[in-house]
């Protein structure tokens, strides 16, 4: 660490993932906002009491974690285990692991950061350069294959899992080993250094929150660098095309989100950090338009993003098939990514609104219930019922059909580790003398004010199941202050009731701007009864299709639960008939007059092999 | 060439690709029919007068037919130009120039034929064995890699040109340099030899049908050895999955076509010449079986094959989306050669239904007018006008929406090439006494009977644009002979009028069975005026759309044809105003009262950079 960067300590930072130089709105961290229970909290339990271990012992077993021994031991080689990416694996369970030990306090997730940092550590070489692939042993020579070698990309995930230590912790060993990756990176691909970029961006956002986090302004430089020098054929042509890895038009002058969806939206996750650190509005702006034209015409209504198998890309406007949706897992993390930093930029309530979307219906899909098996493609529709998985065998292939223990290229289960163990850090933002809900569960918030004022509160939900949310002031300052619940766009007719009057609130944000008394309880209740949703006559692949959604959740029609006469090939449902409350889904009136049953999506392929489909027929 | 095998002559074969052993019908080939006119005389004119040298020409160019010369000269290498498969490019180009020669006797194919030979016969080792990639001065051992080598699916080709020769000009060096590599294959892959088969399928084909052409068993019998072997897991496993070469399940076993679709439709036409050869009867309804289910639920209506562009493969049963239709074209003229040999062995019009469908919809597709540019993938709907080819480039890329000139994989020219040379050999066919019209086209037909008697006709008609097929008897015998005419399943209310009757016939075959006398004329009006077609309602892709056929055409709506005020995105058709015609294809009225164009889908993108679609949503 240079002498004018300091570390700026647990509290200041809160334990959150995102730290903007400016933007108009502040995120609450893990310091700040404790979930209590509910939906949210469970899958927090079950990532940190399972998922954890799984991932470590998974890469243990596959050598990936002994890949840093012998690049310590000097016995590594060219046949080492493992795709070339495969250390970003661990640094994104560091990560998790990380996250979770701020989040609880737990000595287990501590002790496996420190026992993971220990290993990366001793594999890094004198001048700062990671990386178990590249430059030992009869291995290709550092950055030899910047298109695929993933050397880069590598690092951008050790940063991130420093920013996760750093900003839980404090100054730690794995923070010590990402400052020297970083300035070996600034070194090497500085103004006057190797003119590349990695073929699979996550430097940019690595370094933009790295700089961020050690107030070191050179590594939010070096990630502005990296985007300048993007989409000019700075790197050499594929058979996918340039835009696989967003090398064919500039981030500033793209129009719309395109190629591989994880490299899309962490590259537009890097570049809105860098616009707005450095005040590049005009860079922002592009950002926020590609969102817009993504979202409108590119995204499935799950949230998920990526329709095509080929190149996990997105497709074309309105090429959103609901048999071949990829929707990759980690497409949905990194959607969250980028929402999460134009919401901060912005306050646009519509970044929260996908964000649910996302959490509720790709991120909270992928693991198994008990967290030991995760999707990696997320479909709409499976036509088959697919075998189960066997939980002893790395599945070679992304196909969505069954949850799989690991997988061959085995991204997505260490991404929704990350991002559970660090999930109320995207539920609520606050302003000058402001507090904003973005996502609801039982949760204890409290956040001050620049005056000093503290406002403290409670959270009782039982939402999404349920839609009414309490709010109890705990504590608050003798002044007005703005409290804001996020208002879904599906829940028109929600109802507020605080200080005695109840009103009607839109879509947007429901606003109490008043001296709040502690003891006070603050209501709104979302309307979460089963809904039918219509598809944009656009999209081809589900014309004549309705899907039903309940509150935030996306509901299904999986084939186990389907009457004897009726199978998923030849359902035909009945619009007409509204879909009614069961448990935590719905029953919809077939044309035939069968009542079926739908589930949440996120539940699918619990029960054994089996069909499902989210979109309907109706015509 | 052992004792007792002789070359059979071209009489006796009379140029025809496939001649079973035994079966329903008898195959006319190059010598009996002869195209006079119309569409297909017209392709093939473009390919014998443009197709054949622009191969040969870009082989030249990217060095894939000096791989044959460097290893001839040894001084090849590791570096060689070309995929594995491109020896497979020059074999179907000689295949191609062999029909073209035994079609016209035009020298220059016949020299083509020669030129080529030498080149590939200079590369042959002592022991037969062919490959310009595996084998010589630094490369990877020969059959180091069966599942990806394409070493044996090279030699397959090589025996299917050899064929050609075979059949249309005789005894050859090609055919020497055949016999050898048949040799050496047998000599390798023995019952003795090494127990493995070729990742991707050909040489069964190949062998049977050169075993057949110089009546040695021996060949067709390493056909059913390899047949035999695999489905068994026998190639190693990769991320796609056995099925993608169809090892996961014995053929004779297998329910339906799967996998990549060219690979599946080779193997199943070996599997056919096998079963048929060797009177395996359980065999042959395998595969009938498969084509039953694979036509009613993985097959697009232009008759495309295989709608995923990840493995190039077939998908799941109704997955069949209009945008992302992979259709390539060598699995047309892979479902043709399938098609032909189980009607051959059946008789069933089915097939040649299907044939016929593929003829105008895919392989006729493919080529661009001037015979210079060729689609790979063949889409039923292009979302966004694709740039113009620069017909300089060779295409890196195998998507739909635009003709390249060629091909980093570039299988389709010469598929397309060698299967026009030779159309007319699928045209018609044969029994005791009785002659089958299959195709339409302008036409010279001449074929004998065992007792001698001859029966030779004249076909006059301007289909597919008018449905009227003028057949003039020029000869017959004295006895009763049996002509049919094939009744497409869309014509219904066609009418046959012959010896002063006429009768609406129904769709399969029309049959005038009596003695025929020389000078008379047969008429049989096919209805071709479009008309709407609806897709099966489990093809979730297509929903709500409508398609207008016209005859055997397809049609389409290109964005280049519409009205300034519709776009092919918010286009919504009236299926109540009944389609008419205009020029070759027909008009529409859409919802908004607009009268849109169609044209054959087979000359879309044609007229520069355009969106189209063939299924039009009406709802």
């Amino acid at each position: 660490m240079t002498a004018e960067e300091t570390v700026t300590g647990v509290d200041a930072a809160g334990g959150r993932p995102v730290v903007p130089a400016r933007g108009a709105q502040r995120p609450l961290g893990l310091a700040e906002v404790g979930v209590t229970g509910g939906f949210w909290a469970e899958l927090q339990a079950t990532n940190a009491g399972a998922t954890l271990e799984h991932c470590e012992s998974w890469m243990e077993r596959l050598g990936w974690l002994a890949n840093f021994d012998r690049v310590a031991s000097g016995t590594t080689g060219p046949e080492r285990p493992g795709w070339s990416f495969s250390d970003s694996e661990v640094y994104k369970l560091v990560e998790a692991a990380a996250w979770e030990y701020g989040r609880t306090g737990a000595p287990s997730a501590d002790a496996m950061v420190r026992r993971l940092t220990a290993r990366i550590a001793a594999a890094q070489d004198a001048d700062g350069y990671l990386s178990t692939c590249y430059g030992h042993g009869g291995q290709d020579a550092r950055y030899s294959d910047l298109e695929t070698g993933h050397e880069l990309y590598n690092t951008g995930h050790l940063l991130q899992a420093a920013v996760a230590r750093l900003r839980t912790t404090g100054a730690d060993p794995l923070v010590d080993v990402a400052r020297r990756a970083a300035d070996h990176v600034c070194a090497e691909f500085g103004p006057d250094g190797r003119q590349g970029v990695c073929g699979h961006p996550e430097i940019e956002v690595g370094l933009a929150e790295f700089g961020r986090a050690l107030g070191a302004g050179r590594y939010v430089e070096q990630a502005r660098l990296f985007l300048d020098r993007r989409g000019r054929g700075i790197l050499r042509d594929i058979p996918l095309g340039r835009a696989y890895f967003q090398d064919d038009v500039p981030v500033r002058e793209a129009t719309v989100f395109r190629g591989h969806a994880v490299r899309a939206l962490y590259l537009s996750a890097g570049a809105v950090d860098v616009a707005v650190d450095l005040g590049d509005d005009d860079l922002l702006g592009a950002v926020a338009r590609q969102w817009d034209h993504t979202v409108e015409r590119r995204t499935y209504l799950t949230g998920g993003m990526g329709s095509r198998h080929q190149d996990e890309g997105f497709g074309e406007d309105w090429e959103l098939p609901a048999d071949r949706a990829y929707c990759e897992t980690c497409a949905g993390v990194a959607s969250v990514m980028v929402s999460w930093r134009l919401y901060l930029a912005t306050g646009d309530v519509r970044y929260a609104d996908l964000m649910e979307r996302t959490f509720y219906n790709v991120v909270a899909t992928s693991p198994r219930s008990d967290g030991r098996a995760f999707f990696y493609a997320n479909p709409l529709h499976q036509r088959t019922a697919a075998g189960v998985g066997d939980d002893d065998t790395v599945s070679p292939r992304a196909e969505g059909g069954t949850r799989a223990a690991w997988f061959d290229v085995s991204c997505c289960p260490t991404n929704v580790a990350r991002t559970l163990a660090s999930w109320q850090a995207y539920a609520a933002s606050s302003g000058p003398r402001e507090l904003t809900l973005l996502q609801y569960a039982p949760a204890r918030i409290a956040t001050g004010f620049d005056d000093g004022g503290v406002l403290a509160i409670e959270v009782d939900t039982a939402y999404p199941a349920d839609g009414t949310v309490t709010v109890r002031v705990a504590d608050a300052p003798a002044h007005a202050v703005m409290l804001r619940l996020r208002v879904p766009p599906w829940a028109g007719g929600a109802v507020l009731s605080e200080g005695g009057r109840t009103t009607v609130v839109a879509p947007g944000f429901a606003v109490v701007d008043r001296p709040l008394v502690p003891g006070e309880q603050i209501r709104l209740v979302l309307p979460v009864a089963p809904r039918l949703t219509w598809p944009d006559r656009r999209v081809d692949a589900v014309r004549g299709c309705v899907a039903v959604e309940r509150g935030p959740l996306v509901l299904c029609a999986e084939s186990v639960d389907l009457p004897a006469a009726v199978t998923l090939d030849d359902l035909l449902v009945d619009p007409s008939a509204p879909p009614v409350p069961h448990d935590d889904g719905a029953m919809l009136r077939t044309a035939g007059g069968d009542d079926i049953v739908l589930i949440p999506y996120h539940r699918w392929a619990e029960r054994g092999p089996s069909a499902m489909r989210i979109w309907l027929p109706s015509r």
